[in-house]
């Protein structure tokens, strides 16, 4: 993600001063013109606005906070971005930290995938102080085609995890209701093409239907292959269910949602589309 | 229901023999030109084609195989209509009598409530024989503005609880996400807008979001107040459960959607709109 | 199940009248002494204490009310004695129809499966009219070595189907928490030894703890072999939800239990001990 | 909880240095004998063996690791026993800081509640290096009944949380069970009995029935009051859901109770004992 975003930057004109762990995608985008650098610390000393992208909490964290990490040689009134999806209060922590330093911190996670990311057609959900979003849209507008303000800092991530629980529980639930529907003996493109015109139309059940054969180029036509990784899936709801528990906040379809995806990450499908909820699902008994 | 449906009729030119449990109903049809029958025999015996409207299965096995029941006088030949939601299995119980009499039965359940049936804007989901359809049709044209053939008998119930169920889960996932989202700081519009441009996009977020004041007009805009009530979308979850069983196809979400519509119930939402879901989930901490 | 029982009669010195839809099963009864009839009505004509033992509510109907049914030519006075776990409103109907011909019908679901049957040591959970349950005792005392009575008819399956949904869903939750348990650095004999000291206490824990190896003869130590199986477990909450549906009892564990062991059969766990919930839970990831 | 536990220390000889937030607290336990310090800091500077007892993670990492913190000043070789219930991974951090400081951290929390604490009858479920178990066992001997080891840092936290996770699991269990039986007529005394003397046996069912008037002196039967309350078994619940995280540990029945606590919680059971999990279930349709 982060390498296919520095080059967005750099096909703009942007100078770009990048680090990354894997030597090999340093020297990749060194190539492409970035200069590189040998530690988070480093970079931040050469620029006034830095983007992130990190797996989770604790990379950030570590990142940021870390003894060769970004706060430790941060400039006064640097914009710092960062794109990870991880937990709306840890993108808190970072920003108290950061505002002692001088230094502005706003959480941007986007949705769209590798390949969006490479098109430069990403939506970033962006949290932070308002007077800093124009600049923040201006960088981020030569990586994405959407950038949404949400709020306060953390407000980025909350809208994101909100989005994905709810296209969790609507996926798994589109599963369901086609098993059952095709079960019942109705055609399962029939079935969706009724959803599609009535109430429980969403978008798994109009654009990316998880029963093979419904719709073309989607990854259930497609052997589950490629599309958004059931693990990853997985972890966004675990983001989700912690947000959930720091605020008290039921969610009994969201939570359920949850031990669902984690079942099929221990069952297999940890590598498969999250729409293959419906595989799972509408397998028939069968002697082991 | 039946009386808007009756008189739809009535208005197109169609001559209606009718009967009703309430003598009241049955005296207003009177009035608007029906004639009256004691019982459903009568009616059967008196016409070709008959459309019943019912409250639940065991009616619909009453008011066709009782003693004075349709299929007690039904002539060979007739079309007989059956519009209410009910067991996908007892829709097929009572085909197969109609049949032995030398009748068709089809199955042919509606969506848009009270309102479309006064304006004659139903949408039918019919089941039953191919051959039958589009007589079917002729007359469902004159009461609804979609007329969906679904495929054999049963189907037509089973595609109306497929959507519902579908329907009960991303409503219930809406409120979850929306009460989630507005506890992490996100204003309520601003993530109703989020999610419409995102794929956790679905009916109840987009057309009938359940946060008051997100969308004018919509129940939850209006004290939860007339639309769909909880009660009847708990009977048809349950109607749904039944085939779950029946077919033996796992619908986790779906019961658990099932379970918080009966807590719901019995908690005092039965006459609220469905998408009073948020106002049950969004409750905060108080002593009892 | 019901040879067993027969047999234990035929033991004691009742003389028996039996059928079977197995013929083999009839001339095995047979060479053990009993008088073997052609129908369930042959039986009834011929008896006037009967015992059926039949696997689901549709089998039940049949045998009693179908046209070579017990109710056909059943004697006035005759005590009827359903041992098959069914729906409680099942057996209601059952006992209406008996009424009806001057018979008395008792639902007297076991508990114990076929070993307890083999040796006469069932459980047998009985409801009907309190002044047949003497009677009703007398005979069941000889198959069985608890006879309990539960109330009005049904009370029987009432007691039987909320005692197995309790118990699905606390062999579930052992599961899970034996393999969180394990998970977090616990020895497994070690953490059923502190739950059974303490308030997690159940008999799922204490007596068929479902991780291999922390009690000895018992299924989880066996490769899940004999025992209760998955799909017998999953047919009883089926049942159990019924009810729940019918009395609008919430359920909300209960209802996910069915859901789990329905996904168990599917996914192959059908003629396992339904203690292999562990071994469905603990699969660690894996690629397919 | 702490006051009581430093007075079962003072009333067998041992000299206290205490420290709590609360100044009331500290001059009571002073009256009582115990040397009084101001700040946790100072308490350890005094000590060679320290218990602390506090409500959350978040605290104890105040406590040892802050400002004014225990371990600013901890000696060498101190025997330092934590009897919070909090996340497993927070303790195992707090064990890795003091290991730098020569001083052994282990992880000892209880169960029994106030009562047990106050007559020095708790259960201490212990984890840390195995070496040091007898002196701590020694030390809690005074304050407990039972000292059990569990394993390395973080397996007493994990102890605790699985068991009242199955505990939390068999109650609502129960609840639903007793709800659905009476509601098809059983009487709750003889339910239980049945249920007592079957597989469906469990702690909930037999030492502590959710159901007013089934067993006397418990909870239920005094309208809820005392007990376990239901915002800590939430509480609980949340650090059995974190620790399911971190170990992908499939947890479905633990999670839905967790949802179910949360829900009861906001809908004012906060502060009833956790067997009032009855009286949310078993409430009747009514109108708002």
């Amino acid at each position: 993600m982060g390498g296919h975003m520095a080059r967005n930057l750099l096909k703009k004109g942007y100078p770009v001063v990048a680090y990354d762990v894997s030597k090999d995608a340093l020297e990749a985008l060194k190539k492409d013109g970035a200069v590189v650098a040998d530690s988070p610390a480093e970079v931040a000393a050469n620029v006034t606005r830095l983007v992130s992208m990190l797996p989770a909490s604790a990379e950030v964290q570590e990142v940021y906070g870390g003894k060769k990490g970004i706060l430790s040689t941060v400039k006064k009134g640097t914009l710092l971005i960062d794109s990870s999806t991880i937990d709306p209060s840890a993108s808190q922590e970072v920003h108290a930290l950061a505002q002692k330093q001088g230094a502005v911190y706003m959480d941007a996670p986007v949705s769209g995938g590798v390949n969006a990311a490479r098109d430069g057609v990403l939506t970033f959900m962006v949290g932070g102080p308002e007077t800093s979003f124009q600049q923040t849209k201006a960088l981020l507008d030569q990586m994405g085609k959407n950038v949404v303000y949400c709020g306060p800092v953390g407000t980025g991530q909350a809208a994101k995890i909100c989005n994905n629980m709810l296209l969790a529980i609507s996926m798994i639930g589109t599963s369901e209701t086609m098993n059952l529907g095709i079960r019942l003996g109705l055609d399962p493109k029939l079935l969706a093409k009724i959803l599609n015109m009535s109430s429980g139309r969403c978008w798994s059940s109009e654009v990316y239907n998880p029963v093979p054969g419904v719709i073309e180029g989607v990854p259930s036509s497609n052997g589950y292959k490629g599309g958004f990784g059931t693990a990853l899936m997985a972890k966004d709801l675990g983001l989700a269910q912690n947000a959930a528990t720091t605020t008290k906040s039921p969610t009994p379809l969201g939570s359920l949602a949850h031990q669902i995806y984690r079942t099929m990450c221990n069952h297999g499908y940890s590598g498969k589309d999250f729409s293959s909820a419906f595989l799972f699902l509408q397998e028939h008994d069968k002697k082991k």
